[in-house]
């Protein structure tokens, strides 16, 4: 695999790779699968003039990076990195005030994904990541995405809290889920919003919380200590999404 | 392995379970391996009497199943599973109306885990499983429940349909998150009610889907079609939450 190319593995993955009009070099395929979905993956092939290799499962599975390919693994290129402005300008596109999910160190590539994904169903206009230690755009991250990636644009920068401290400049408002705050079903979690999620493990860090305007935390009845990354973005997301429907 | 016993892996599931009370017969360290929570698990395994074996990182990983015991791995009894009445019994214990997770057919253990996750911080008083083709209780849920395994029962039933009737003549209400119902914001979610989560690939089955009083969709705005399942589960499961705390 050359550097700037990347695998797409899996039949959602591939099909929506497809329809957002990514850029399919290669498309390698279970020979002998016929079902729904694969021919329609082949009709897709056929209609963008992608070249399709039929291989046996061996073959699939030592190209696999996630070891979930369904019987479907695409080359394309690989996943470009959006900036900042480019989000801002989907936003302004779709007339629409900011909302954008801003990820301090996720380090698991399903929650990753699953974020990704998150975010373009409960209607945000892109995704935030630091340059350094956590996980970038990798195909296990794409496979979790469930096709989001193709969509929704993630910007990777060097500085989280330089950055928040840009965007507010843009009168966005930046709230981070941690314990300690206010219930986030009191907080008024309107207008331009950026929502920031902090680390599987700890958190939010201090330097990204100390530039929040808000700290929400999701009301816990339980025994122990904290919801899933992903399950928590999603669970913030769409209190946001449902104060922006009223 | 005996068939009856169970490996418990990475330190906060290793924790929690020594918390909760959990039989543990042996447990594994990584030789050289001094940080706090670890030095927080030898306690204790010196408080319960229970035998610390130190080993190489190469043993680790192979008596792991997860790949991520984080240098421990506790073996104890197996997990047990619940019986729905167990569930109804919790809830009258605490003297709450029944809030129950129902799962049909949830295929990936991370997801099942973080699910029964989510079950425990949202307050449910237990989630109850397929016996068939959907997954059980491994090593790989229990880590991913990050301890919610220890606190929340889990019953297993033959039959999920039969299950729901049964429920409703003790006056709970069913829900199922499925595409092209009422939104959740307008369904009235209060009082003893049963939350039921679909298979990640098919949803919720039709004969399920039928005994339920409400379909209740998250309102989706994005590109692709639906929310990883345990995301799903948890956007559902707060805003019963929300609904309770008003």
């Amino acid at each position: 695999m050359e550097e700037n190319e990347f695998r797409i593995e899996g039949r959602n993955a591939v099909i929506e790779a497809f329809r957002a009009g990514k850029p399919i070099d290669k498309l390698f395929v279970l020979d002998g699968c016929q079902d729904g979905p694969i021919m329609t993956i082949k009709r897709e092939a056929k209609k963008h003039n992608v070249l399709v290799k039929y291989v046996t499962r061996d073959r699939l599975d030592q190209l696999s990076e996630t070891g979930k390919h369904q019987g479907v693994i695409a080359y394309g290129a690989a996943y470009e990195y959006a900036e900042v402005e480019d989000i801002l300008a989907k936003a302004r596109e779709k007339g629409e005030d900011p909302f954008i999910f801003l990820l301090d160190n996720i380090e698991d590539p399903h929650n990753l994904g699953a974020i990704i994904r998150t975010a373009n169903l409960a209607g945000a206009h892109g995704v935030i990541i630091p340059k350094n230690r956590a996980v970038g755009l990798t195909a296990t991250v794409a496979k979790a995405s469930a096709g989001a990636l193709a969509y929704t644009p993630v910007a990777k920068v060097t500085n989280m809290a330089q950055t928040i401290e840009e965007l507010k400049k843009e009168g966005i408002w930046f709230v981070c889920a941690d314990m300690g705050g206010e219930t986030m079903y009191k907080l008024n979690l309107k207008g331009p919003i950026g929502m920031v999620i902090g680390n599987e493990g700890n958190g939010v860090g201090r330097l990204v919380k100390d530039k929040c305007d808000f700290v929400a935390s999701i009301p816990m009845k339980g025994d122990i200590d904290s919801l899933n990354a992903s399950v928590a973005a999603g669970v913030l997301a769409f209190e946001i999404v449902r104060q922006r429907l009223q």
